[in-house]
């Protein structure tokens, strides 16, 4: 907790808010941080040419694929400090605490610090990690720019990181025996089940979209309700729509499937006009690409119905489309089994959000632990996990490095 | 039209788009033209204090109540070319035909240009005729300020126009006959129906209020539907909810009520996030008090209702609330039958929007006549009149003039 306080006070601002954006200065000292704490812990550090940070203990064979765990140490606008450093930390202590007690294990352990998770910079997340998977070709990467004007590549450039080391990133599956990645949920479930650990099964990815309904813009008073084409009674429509059809796919069953619209335009968008064009955000996800991608299709669909029933115009255009990324079932079994032995209450779940560990999963089994979020508050100064609650995490997380280093493969 | 067009061309902008805001340099000197065209006609000009122009033509009994017509000449930001100067320059033609051709005319006949008809600049509407209606207090008035920060107290100082000025404003009913008031239908009515004249019953008025849904902002991704209060999709419900209640309530019968959600804020407004807090802009017009309140309340209603079942907070602010204008019967009755010895089809109906005409009728019997808008276009550069039905409705308004000055009280 005292390492976790450190790096929450890097970046920290009104009302509690830690903005550490990638690449920033304090998101850098909070780096820093970690790489000194690294050194004392004893660690063999190594940085790859993003900037990813990886802490090595070894084990009794050092040969053998290294047990990794970690998370990310950077944050939204306005963030929380416990997205991303509770993981960093939580496997630092998990690596201190075994090193300590001289705890015996086989495989070397590394903790990994990502670049990147969060995409509120270069609207890119799990920049990284995505690396380390060899999922991303350097060239897409840097030509990305953020909301100052300012290219990723020109700040890689400032930072003395050349783009061709990018391409030799991509971590050996061969050199790794697991990722494990311990987490805040960011969600309500755990608080609401009374449950203090989540194990997670898969990783929920989202169909993004926008849906644009083009009416005709008119005066408020002199149009009558029957020659109106209200563009924003059709988007209402829709957007109960998605509500209505998201509850019957919220089942496990069904994919678990969760539809948003979060964001919205009106044109004119004056009190004394009917809407003449609106333009919805639409976030769809589900931990079954088959059930996301039925219900994305639904959604559109139905755009297209209300569209036509109306006499109006409609359109949509495709933001992101990604699949589900299911975690590794052995890592689950170790998690539950460590829970069973010791009467710890946890909950069996997908992840809603986005991590590190979906990337990863491309080339390690990943597993996830899940600690709970006061309220489901993040990304956002209010976010808070009870202390214990990280301790209890951290040391689930360090006996399952401890019980994964030493089993036979 | 010759006219029409001069006055049109001041403030003209890109695509044909008309400004002249109220105060505004080119809104004056569009007053300074149509005071040298009101001297070529050889009217008695008279300005009051707030800038009203009055120019009248004496008739057989100068002592007699005079027959007042007229509109405005101010424009919303990139309005066009026939919102308000078809009614002033139509005023000012009929005046000019009476005068040439020697029609007799036993009241004077008066053509009126009021001040600041549109409520874009200082968000106060009917600003001139109000003030000549005796409606407004100075006081409220002076407190208006633009979006610039300009304070309607110091343009009026700047103009040299004093406040003590604006209390003796208001115009004895004992030297009026009557108002009327050509205007372009800024509807799709009478072009539907493929009529030339719009006779207008009354002007409906509006109900103007802000509902604020309060739910609760949640990540997209990690909250399942069952635990969320989306003031998203509360705000959908009653947005369709209104356009339902108001279509039941379209007839004329049921006073004509017309209900939009022209503007909407959602909080935090970004993809990823269940909307929190959504802030809807309702205006509900009607030509009946009585039904225009009623469909009011059961909005309001129906917000609680919502709000209530999704276990989310609401209120309600109040904006504005004004009564429908009845305009007089008798006015009506005589447009009615010069129309129907000429064969003119006309239709019947009341006015979404509001105009002078609406403040004058507390003073004087008021009359309004309407030519077609083209594809109910208005606010707009767009907006388009046929000159044919300038002309007719011109000609029209002419011989009211005559037969209302002549006839006996």
């Amino acid at each position: 907790m005292r390492d976790l306080n450190a790096i929450g006070r890097i970046g920290i601002g009104d009302r509690g808010a830690v903005t550490r954006l990638v690449f920033s200065i304090k998101e850098l000292r909070s780096r820093q941080v970690l790489i000194h704490l690294m050194r004392q812990a004893g660690l063999k550090i190594h940085i790859d040419a993003i900037g990813n940070i990886f802490g090595r203990f070894g084990g009794s064979d050092p040969r053998a694929p290294a047990v990794l765990a970690g998370s990310h140490l950077d944050t939204v606008i306005h963030g929380g400090k416990y997205d991303g450093p509770v993981g960093v930390i939580g496997a630092l202590e998990a690596i201190r605490t075994i090193k300590e007690n001289s705890i015996p294990v086989r495989s070397p352990l590394e903790v990994v610090c990502f670049v990147g998770e969060e995409s509120s910079r270069f609207g890119f997340s799990t920049l990284g990690s995505s690396l380390v998977a060899g999922e991303v070709h350097p060239k897409d990467l840097t030509n990305a720019i953020d909301p100052q004007g300012t290219k990723l590549a020109d700040v890689l450039s400032s930072l003395g990181i050349a783009q061709r080391g990018l391409k030799r990133l991509k971590r050996s599956p061969m050199s790794l025996k697991a990722y494990l990645e311990l987490h805040i949920e960011q969600g309500p479930i755990l608080e609401a089940k009374g449950k203090r650990i989540g194990l997670v099964t898969s990783i929920a990815a989202p169909s993004r979209f926008k849906v644009i309904f083009k009416g005709q813009a008119d005066h408020s008073g002199t149009t009558p309700m029957d020659m109106r084409k209200d563009a924003l009674v059709a988007a209402a429509q829709l957007i109960e729509y998605i509500e209505k059809i998201c509850r019957k796919n919220a089942s496990m069953a069904q994919g678990r499937v969760v539809g948003t619209v979060g964001a919205m335009k009106i044109e004119p968008g004056v009190i004394n006009a009917v809407p003449g064009r609106t333009e919805l955000s639409v976030d769809i996800r589900g931990t079954s690409a088959q059930s996301k991608n039925r219900v994305a299709r639904m959604v559109k669909q139905q755009a297209r119905t209300i569209a036509m029933r109306r006499d109006i115009r409609f359109e949509v255009l495709t933001i992101r489309e990604e699949d589900p990324v299911p975690l590794d079932k052995r890592l689950l079994r170790v998690t539950r089994e460590l829970c069973d032995d010791q009467g710890i209450d946890y909950e069996i779940m997908p992840s809603g959000a986005g991590h590190d560990a979906m990337q990863m999963a491309k080339i390690t089994p990943a597993g996830m632990i899940f600690v709970p979020s006061k309220r489901g508050i993040s990304h956002n100064p209010l976010e808070w996990t009870d202390p214990a609650d990280i301790t209890l995490g951290t040391q689930l997380l360090m006996e399952t490095m401890v019980r994964v280093a030493n089993e036979k493969l």
